[in-house]
């Protein structure tokens, strides 16, 4: 059995991961679990928000997947107990998991449009807090710590980074894009504090898929599943975006994660910004630091099933890629990890196809994976 | 000399495309150029529209390029004047070129927005009677007929392709995408008298990229060629969304060509497209003719300069890629065509090289390249 490293897993919250963590007088605010006898939701502020079913299908077939709202005994324990997912990860052989979050949203963008700034603090505190405390501590040789910041003041953020590098932080989950959610652009200075601690401590950002605050346009009538097939087309975009900006000439050790972005478009995208950026040099004021040049210093990209991703992987960076399970969405290899995984590496030397699986992401995130159980064990 | 066919150069329209053209009650609000002492610009509806410096840079080092208005003596004869291009492109071996129109928009979209309907469809029969007459008629063995359509009544656009059939209409453009230009989108039946006569005659139907109106989200501090970089974005957007489409399940031999959007991304968004058209099928009810199936049947893509793309050629399916020189605009290899094509077709064997250059295209649009001039004439 292989050893592998997903480099991007969901966690569904348990109902009281806020309620037993905030103060009293915020209770009613910070995120509860209400069940009006039809469904049960998420309440945060007085605003409703359902756990959407495609979020939740690890252990279900296709045929039952839907957009609609789920309750916890819809699905499996997987989904929201650290017990048990790193039992249904450990007899697949995925022995190390990073974990983003649901209902702050991917990138933690959920905290930062609450009225009332303290209650959002208190609110990103308490994530990391469940973080740490009850989902990595149950199985801390699996859980790769990652946090969420506070996405309203940078000054802030570093701080809560600097809080939970003590207790061993690897990553930082933050947007693909910030502007769009009534924040400063990664453009903009504001957000030097984050790259200046996570450059200082080695701490990698990842920027999940779907976490811009932005789509592809596409018109009312389209299938409703082309969105899914689009979801890349944000991530191109930033990630070309980070490429041509300040911060990687500002902080040239950063390291960022596009997580479930796909790794199969990375080619093509740095041939056309290549060429584009030295093309259009003297009117717009590039430099010589070419995008090929940052992502091959600065960016990691995550695949999940892709064999023309791997046929081209040397044209990505053998070194640039990381394997991801995505548990428990839709797009999860989980319960067939093994074997899809072998199908994927057939014709990858087994020397790459360890640096994809285990060894990239190992050194990414400064951790070292306890081998697989055997198979027959 | 390689013999070479370009699917896609442009025509800055000379001064008196309109003026010449139109009934005299149309003159004061069909398009006209005046030059107010500081420039020179367009003026249709009363509303001042300039020439775009990199919509005519052909013969100008990059060092000249800008986004700033020029007059048409800032350029060089060949963006406008039919004798002067096909000089210009004889001397490089480009024997056959496809045009898109400059002031109507690439494909068309300037003249539905016109408050004056019957001015606008005398405008558009305009365009294409200028192609006729003017333009194709000065080099018809080298000048493919493209005609630009009522995009706001798909009978009177049909009935406008009829009309330029009969004088050897090959192509129309229109734009990648209409629904965010006030019209209804191709999932609407609205467009069927289109695709109709278009399968009926084998007229192929161009998308140029950036004739969809919107643009990837960029933050406003981005530099401003980082839209140039990400224009293939809307292009994979809409072709996965054509994918996805009725048009091709109801004309199955419809043929759709996206001009200028390069060709490198295909296998990795077929991959991607094809994987989740699959995998969402029971709760998003597609069906089984999936993206891939659509693409290699009804689609042709555009290259420039895209030496990685050309690697994965297989991938893209070596039929269903046109090679093109954008004269004049500034991707274009022109006045270095014929080396910097040696150069890009290096690794590719001959027959395949010569697929990509000129057969695929003379087959797509029905013509026949007359061969190029050899090296020493």
């Amino acid at each position: 059995m292989r050893t592998l490293f997903s480099a991007d897993d969901h966690i569904v919250e348990p109902a009281d991961v806020w309620s037993k963590r905030v103060p009293r007088k915020f209770l009613e605010d910070a995120p509860h679990v209400v069940d009006d006898g039809e469904m049960e939701f998420w309440v945060v502020e007085g605003t409703k928000m359902p756990t959407i079913g495609l979020n939740a299908v690890a252990g279900k077939s296709e045929e039952e997947w839907s957009f609609d709202p789920v309750r916890f005994s819809d699905m499996i324990p997987g989904c929201y107990d650290p017990k048990a997912r790193a039992e249904d990860l450990r007899a697949e052989g995925i022995m190390a998991s990073l974990n983003f979050p649901t209902l702050p949203r991917f990138g933690g963008a959920l905290f930062p449009e609450l009225k009332d700034r303290q209650l959002a603090d208190v609110c990103v505190q308490a994530w990391n807090d469940f973080m740490f405390d009850e989902w990595c501590a149950v199985a801390p040789e699996m859980f790769v710590p990652m946090a969420i910041v506070q996405l309203w003041d940078a000054d802030l953020a570093a701080k809560e980074i600097e809080r939970n590098l003590g207790r061993g932080l690897r990553a930082i989950s933050i947007p693909e894009e910030t502007s769009l959610l009534g924040l400063p652009s990664y453009y903009n200075s504001f957000w030097d504090p984050v790259w200046d601690i996570c450059q200082q401590s080695g701490t990698a950002v990842c920027m999940h898929i779907g976490s811009s605050g932005w789509r592809p346009y596409t018109p009312p009538e389209a299938n409703p599943s082309l969105n899914v097939a689009l979801g890349f087309v944000p991530t191109i975009t930033h990630a070309l975006g980070m490429m041509y900006s300040p911060v990687p000439r500002k902080f040239p050790d950063i390291k960022i994660v596009y997580s479930e972005g796909g790794i199969n478009w990375v080619p093509g995208a740095l041939e056309r910004a290549d060429r584009m950026y030295k093309r259009h040099k003297y009117w717009s004021g590039t430099d010589d630091v070419l995008p090929s040049d940052v992502c091959r210093k600065n960016m990691w990209f995550c695949l999940i099933e892709e064999p023309y991703g791997l046929r081209v992987r040397h044209d990505i960076g053998i070194d640039r890629i990381l394997w991801e399970c995505d548990y428990p969405h839709s797009s999860c290899v989980w319960p067939n990890t093994q074997k899809i995984v072998d199908e994927l590496f057939a014709d990858v030397p087994a020397d790459e196809a360890e640096m994809i699986t285990v060894r990239n992401a190992e050194r990414l995130f400064n951790w070292s994976c306890q081998p697989a159980p055997s198979a027959a064990s």
